[in-house]
């Protein structure tokens, strides 16, 4: 029997990414929609505009994804599951570590699956990378995440806010992929996280990492006043020799300058297969490390201030 | 049979506090200590000046406490781990969330003890407090920490740079006292952190809370530049009217104006009587509660810049 889900939040990741993602998986049958402007796909028995009327009143529900911003998330996870639901988090998971932690507290309890995804683990060029790392003492991390601001986010000021995480927003992308394919944990050592004068978020950051073993030369470059091409690229070698290059993003993966996969991107399908086995399984995977990993940036970064940045 | 235990770091906190606890406590025997100035105490069989002699030196030594700078914990708690020692923190427990979740699994794989101590939350009238608030509604909380970074820390550079945690460094105390009375956990809403204009780290921080359930009005002020008497207060009003202050840094407790515990601090003798529990259960306690509220305070803190701040 298919998974009854529902979406609360349908803004653009849940229509672009979501909802053909789930039609074309027949393990779930989409049965709802919350939403404040009470849209809702033809496929769906129910609309609301209030999540918790749909907690309420459409009892067969066994799971909901929540596609909101992220500061709302905490709310209606809990509210979802005291309701009995089982829930899909659309990342960065929480506006907190600590609304994390709480989550995953409540979700034991409830005995229900909690899903925190990080949508580019979901590559298989990442996997593939991952199984290449695995064993291996690092020597070098170069990450290189750089793009242009103006054209991924035109005019939206609340990445800029504090609390909206400025160049993590993308860059949290980049963490999950290098805590995903690592072969041992990573640790931020120090970072110089760039304010623009007129902005409460940093426009871009130069970490610098350590891992348990060994005195690899580990950095990552943020960056999002790249113009022209764009720049997702993550280089490892490996002390052995090995050279591994995830390039656009985590879609192409290159070992010794051979190109060994290219693929599209199918992230979203591979977040519905991983849910499935997770609600059948009746377990959790809740991943914190990306996230952790953004804290501690902004916990022990030191501040520089740049130029004033207008959209 | 008492635990043979080692200090790493010989320090003020552990020559002022740990040293005098544990020769109290019968439970504890010290038999070696590990200092770069090769300091020891009388009683200790062996000192040395690199941990890492002390590890392979002494076979039958069961913990160590850690009591150097929190940037070098992680290594050393790694390495004490992997010599098959249980390992006391001091606090903070570490430079970031990811290393301590690292010890963390360390610990587990080991089958050894890893404790995080909070000493402010060893005190009677903490205790007392957790106490008469447990079950009820939290209506309000005022958390005022402000002192005089001049006479605590006279000259001391390192609280000043970035990951030095400026005013969280007593800021932490309060918020481990909080995490552990609140009957419900807190989240960090909205943080103000004040950076003078010389500085990498806050001087002051002005905190909005949340709990998962009613529409409390809490809050915390921290201040280093507090001259005169010096401030270290907790109030907490429940929904059902309970009026509760703990004073003086969690030595005092009133409850409805009056004083219900008024004992001098004895953080560091319950801090060793639960250690020795933890050995002998061979388990551990790992409480990352207050250092993550530190940390989602950074992530998700407005930074403002004053006045530049000479010592």
């Amino acid at each position: 029997m298919a998974h009854k889900i529902g979406i609360i939040g349908f803004g653009k990741i849940a229509q672009d990414q979501h909802l053909p993602s789930i039609r074309k998986n027949p393990d779930f049958e989409l049965i709802a929609v919350a939403s404040q402007r009470g849209l809702k796909p033809d496929e769906a028995k129910h609309a609301f505009q209030d999540y918790r009327e749909m907690l309420k009143a459409v009892p067969d529900l066994e799971a909901v994804a929540i596609c909101t911003p992220p500061q709302v998330r905490h709310q209606i996870a809990r509210d979802a599951l005291l309701a009995g639901k089982s829930v899909l988090l659309e990342k960065p998971p929480a506006a907190t570590l600590s609304e994390l932690q709480d989550m995953k507290l409540m979700a034991q309890k409830a005995g229900k699956t909690l899903f925190t995804t990080w949508h580019a683990q979901y590559n298989k060029a990442v996997h593939e990378a991952k199984k290449a790392l695995a064993g291996w003492e690092i020597k070098r991390l170069q990450v290189t995440w750089k793009e242009d601001v103006r054209h991924w986010h035109p005019g939206q000021q609340w990445i800029w806010e504090a609390g909206g995480f400025g160049v993590f927003d993308p860059g949290i992308n980049a963490l999950s992929i290098v805590s995903f394919i690592m072969p041992e944990p990573v640790f931020i050592k120090k970072a110089d996280l760039q304010f623009p004068a007129n902005r409460d978020a940093p426009i871009a950051a130069d970490i610098q990492f350590s891992c348990a073993h060994g005195q690899g030369d580990l950095n990552a470059a943020f960056d999002w006043r790249q113009t022209g091409p764009q720049t997702w690229d993550i280089e490892v070698e490996t002390a052995n020799g090995l050279q591994l290059k995830l390039r656009e993003g985590g879609t192409k993966l290159e070992i010794g300058g051979k190109l060994m996969v290219d693929e599209p991107s199918e992230e979203y399908e591979g977040i519905y297969a991983c849910f499935d086995t997770l609600l059948n399984e009746r377990t959790s995977l809740v991943d914190e490390a990306p996230f952790r990993l953004v804290a501690d940036a902004f916990m022990i970064g030191r501040r520089v201030q740049v130029e004033a940045f207008e959209d």
